[in-house]
């Protein structure tokens, strides 16, 4: 079984690509649920939602969010009555979110509820989010402490970034069967996707980073840095403004001790050297998954990448 | 002011037409919530809405209910999701229940939260619960005690009624402004409603009956009845299994002493001497509100009658 750190959108292209090589019923994503919200008092797991409508097929495939041909009725009749609308939230899209709040509030954890919505939909991987206990992204800036769908969807995550801050983090425990997973892990993947913000809460889970550097299977991470740009979302800002090197180097310090293995893209390929010397092994391959075949070529070169370091 | 005591689909189409020839700024709706339910966890109010859609002109005009042209997107969704689709909630209905539950849970009252509504939707006519406790219609029948909506909806009415109670009607207050608006009304009128399962619920709220039964102003029904016949769902098989005379004579012995004037339809003619014998006077006239027009004429009858019976 290959297990996966994954965020949104980036991880969910890859992991379209890595169902499409590898057997779906033996890859394990464990999902950042610290970008989660709570808006109409109905909670949204943006991240596990990307990672489960995209397996299912569902996925918008131009945004990456969100479901395909969705419509916005609902949110325009919410506007009609006066509440704000920045977050879109389709009108299918909506009832994974009525759907998992009735059962999160009958007292059903957000690993069941998730396990249960993915076998609905014919999600044959296991998405799995990294607690049932809330965590939240927390993004300091000059204008205030701001929650993280405020800083990133609503004001455009234009703010300069401070630090970050996963709040409950310190207090939450692994859903069940996460640490299970990744000891009994025949590979771990680091998706790209935003290692500040995306796979740090994740590792913030206590026990969660301890079991992945004790782990006795490789671990191949995936820069989501190119060519010193972040491929999507924020996180070269973040890594900038918070003092880090936007780059697979800046990246690959960031996953030192938990990855043996980095892939990056073919323009970094002068990197390579110095993400050698922090102890680990670099593939050098294009990583932008403009399209299925390279989001199936990226994924088997990382399976190869697994059985190679094993080897 | 116009004080209507309103159910679903018979009230509004009555109130449309009443709002048309008299300023609807000076109507006041108090209306049922025993039809209230929960469905995935959102707060429904069936009565309420149709009333606020009918008067936002919103309103579907073949069903009476839900919202014209509506979509069902998120009906679908949840069906994939395995929930069970019997009750027909629209993509923009759906924004009505979950702005509702939002602002439940935040701890507004549903009077605040119709009266809200109400107005972002354009209502210019007050629209009121008859209380802000819960307040639930349990049909008794053979299989069971059977909530409301499931005897209606689920099961199509089509159980054999042995009784109904209002839970929690008893321990209920009228919402805030109630008894004063009935107090201070010109005129009372009992929309074309169910008198046991929709007007039935508003008489329970402690308070409301003794306040319309010590009225300083005329009071007039229409009956729901035309011809032994319910226009509109099971009132008539309801008044049947309980015992009741169905017609416009049962629906007068159901409402003596709060009633001054009732108005039938002109196929029940007949049944004016019977009734008037009960103290109230009688108005024959076209109640088959099938249009527009026999809509505003049937509601001009009203409120002469109201003017005529002060005079």
């Amino acid at each position: 079984m290959i297990l996966t750190l994954a965020g949104g959108v980036g991880a969910a292209r890859f992991l379209d690509g890595l169902t499409r090589v590898f057997p779906p019923g033996e890859v394990y994503v464990l999902g950042n649920t610290a970008d989660d919200t709570e808006i109409y008092g109905l909670h949204i797991s943006p991240d596990l939602d990307t990672v489960m409508y995209t397996l299912a097929g569902l996925a918008n495939p131009v945004e990456g969010w969100g479901i395909h041909n969705d419509t916005f009725e609902s949110l325009a009749a919410l506007g009609r009555l006066g509440e704000e609308v920045w977050f879109r939230l389709g009108d299918r899209d909506l009832a994974t979110h009525i759907f998992r709040s009735n059962q999160l509030r009958a007292g059903s954890s957000l690993s069941t509820i998730t396990a249960q919505m993915a076998k609905q939909l014919g999600v044959r991987s296991s998405v799995v989010p990294m607690s049932d206990d809330p965590i939240r992204t927390i993004v300091y800036t000059k204008h205030g402490d701001l929650a993280f769908q405020t800083y990133f969807v609503r004001r455009r995550a234009k703010d300069r970034v401070l630090g970050v801050t996963f709040q409950g983090a310190l207090e939450s425990r692994p859903a069940p069967g996460v640490l299970k997973a990744i000891r009994g892990a025949a590979g771990i993947v680091f998706c790209p996707s935003n290692p500040l913000i995306s796979v740090g809460p994740i590792l913030a889970v206590p026990g969660i980073r301890a079991a992945i550097a004790g782990r006795k299977c490789p671990s191949v991470a995936i820069s989501p840095i190119v060519g010193g740009q972040a491929i999507k979302g924020p996180a070269a800002r973040m890594m900038k403004t918070m003092g880090m090197e936007v780059s697979a180097l800046g990246v690959a310090r960031i996953y030192q001790e938990l990855v043996d293995v980095l892939v990056i893209d073919t323009v970094d390929a002068d990197l390579a050297p110095a993400i050698e010397k922090l102890g680990m092994k670099v593939v050098v391959t294009n990583t932008m998954m403009t399209g299925l075949p390279v989001k199936k070529a990226l994924a088997r070169t990382v399976v190869k990448a697994l059985q190679k370091f094993r080897a």
